[in-house]
């Protein structure tokens, strides 16, 4: 019995000021630990129950890293090469020309149309299974150039630290992200520990059908059912979980209306913005960024107070030492 | 610390036979208690990790009432009566007109764009609080003509069973219809205790915008996001879950392919259906109600074996004795 009782001890969460163990004691640390410590305690006038503590996280540049190009474009432009053998009109058709050869400049040409081009022969015309079986494979066999390192390695560590702490504290954790929630849950529940249905992500209209040998399957189409960025993360929120959450966590002017929804609510709220200035362990990018640009949420986040982490003072480490 | 002990110990789920008290002791409680024991049961060539013990339940005619209209449509038709004083030209504009008449023909012959007209006036053109108030007003006033009970209490007992009996083993329960998520979400948390964020269901395009003082908001406008119905419920079940059920549980037509998409599965899966057969506590209605058709999904219950379950043999009782 006593067995039994030590054992239930230790598995009760018990978390002390080195919660975050990859966090500097610097500003930033102690306003999360402040934060969740006043709503955590009962009684305080602060206090927020359980259910109610629902923590958004923006992904691309807030739990992993954007660059040189968003880790999901990487896979598009993978997937095209792996497919270009099967259709060597490519070779002569832009923009699929222009990915085979590597011509970033014909490439940013083809613009928005063309974007959509690889996007839509990269994510649609398979079915869910073999979709994320497609985006699997590519996790498990892609290295990003810079780091040679498998793209799922390219998590940020203090944020890794910093889910476990708040799920320790009873908050349930909920991606809010402008990524393709089926290219997400192939790898976060494993990476962050937050399951597929705590994922809000933009997604592909699908179609209920049945394979020849009569077994359903849901067709990935070429065509938006939501975009969850910008405006769309507040009304993502509102459509997919359905509360407002008490802590929103991004990095670019992506997520500006998640945080302003999430501070726009009654009782204390938390909103935190990541900067990217640590161009030698990582990169270093704000204002005028293509990528993850931080301008006016940067502006927003000053004049209201909002927490900004200085990659380079605030995070000891960035990376995990070793593989997930 | 035999006191803490104990108090673990007797928090610990026990389910012994009577774990679904309404039920008689007939096949369907059979079906789901064996059902449940062996995807519990670790070792068992059956065994389901907590993680994957999704359970999906239809809701209009499966959790509660649909007879003899659909209560949200319930809610729509005396919205625009609540409405209709700042409408002086409805009482000759249809479908207002038949509406605030009674005139059951008239409204009927509006079809399609008639209701989407109702549905439009009724849900659309305020922010998403304001409606969570507007509904929450409506269900704390409004009563069911038949049995002059608040539309909440008119949720199956046996049902409310069969939710606690799944959660306690440890399955997480979800809401999947056709109603809409956000009427939903003002009653379910409170009457099923499942949470807005396992609340899947149609839904309208919403609107990021401030407000005259400044404050963000979400104007629901009158326009479709999602269908969460027939081919829907399975294109829902992957886009907003994420991962497929291994027990689902409807009674019409528009559940068959969230109970084909559920069994298609790999392992072990479970599918039901409720047949409402009982006139006299309830409704008997199936081949050829308007509301809650149970057709095709019938036959094909019987030909994959399904669980069917007769509310007249099946339920002890029907509706919870007091109010919830």
């Amino acid at each position: 019995m006593r067995r039994i009782l030590v054992v239930l001890l230790l598995a009760a969460p018990v978390y002390a000021q080195n919660s975050l163990p990859s966090w500097n004691d610097t500003a930033p640390k102690k306003a999360i630990v402040a934060f969740v410590e006043k709503v955590t305690k009962e009684g305080s006038p602060d206090f927020v129950p359980v259910p109610e503590r629902i923590a958004t996280f923006d992904n691309d540049g807030t739990l992993w890293c954007e660059q040189p190009i968003y880790f999901q474009f990487a896979f598009a432009i993978d997937r095209v090469k792996a497919l270009a053998p099967q259709h060597p009109e490519w070779k002569k058709q832009q923009p699929f020309a222009a990915v085979l050869s590597g011509d970033k400049e014909a490439l940013l040409a083809s613009g928005q149309k063309g974007l959509m081009q690889i996007m839509a022969v990269s994510h649609s015309g398979m079915s869910t299974e073999e979709f994320a079986r497609i985006v699997g494979q590519w996790f498990a066999t892609a290295q990003h150039a810079r780091f040679n390192r498998p793209y799922m390695d390219l998590v940020y560590q203090p944020m890794l630290d910093l889910l476990a702490y708040l799920r320790a504290n009873g908050f349930k954790t909920f991606i809010v992200s402008g990524g393709g929630v089926e290219f997400m849950r192939v790898f976060t529940d494993k990476t962050y520990g937050i399951p597929p249905e705590q994922i809000v992500g933009s997604s592909a209209v699908t179609k209920y059908q049945f394979t020849p040998n009569g077994k359903p399957e849901l067709l990935r189409e070429a065509k938006v059912l939501f975009i969850d960025d910008g405006p769309g993360k507040a009304e993502g929120i509102n459509t997919f979980i359905g509360r407002r959450p008490i802590m929103a966590f991004g990095n670019s002017d992506g997520d500006q209306q998640m945080l302003e929804w999430t501070t726009a609510g009654n009782g204390a709220r938390f909103a935190l913005i990541v900067h990217h200035d640590d161009a030698e362990r990582e990169w270093a990018y704000d204002r005028k960024s293509h990528i993850g640009r931080l301008d006016k949420a940067w502006d927003e986040a000053i004049a209201k107070g909002w927490t900004v982490v200085s990659m380079k003072e605030d995070w000891k480490t960035i990376f995990p030492a070793t593989a997930q």
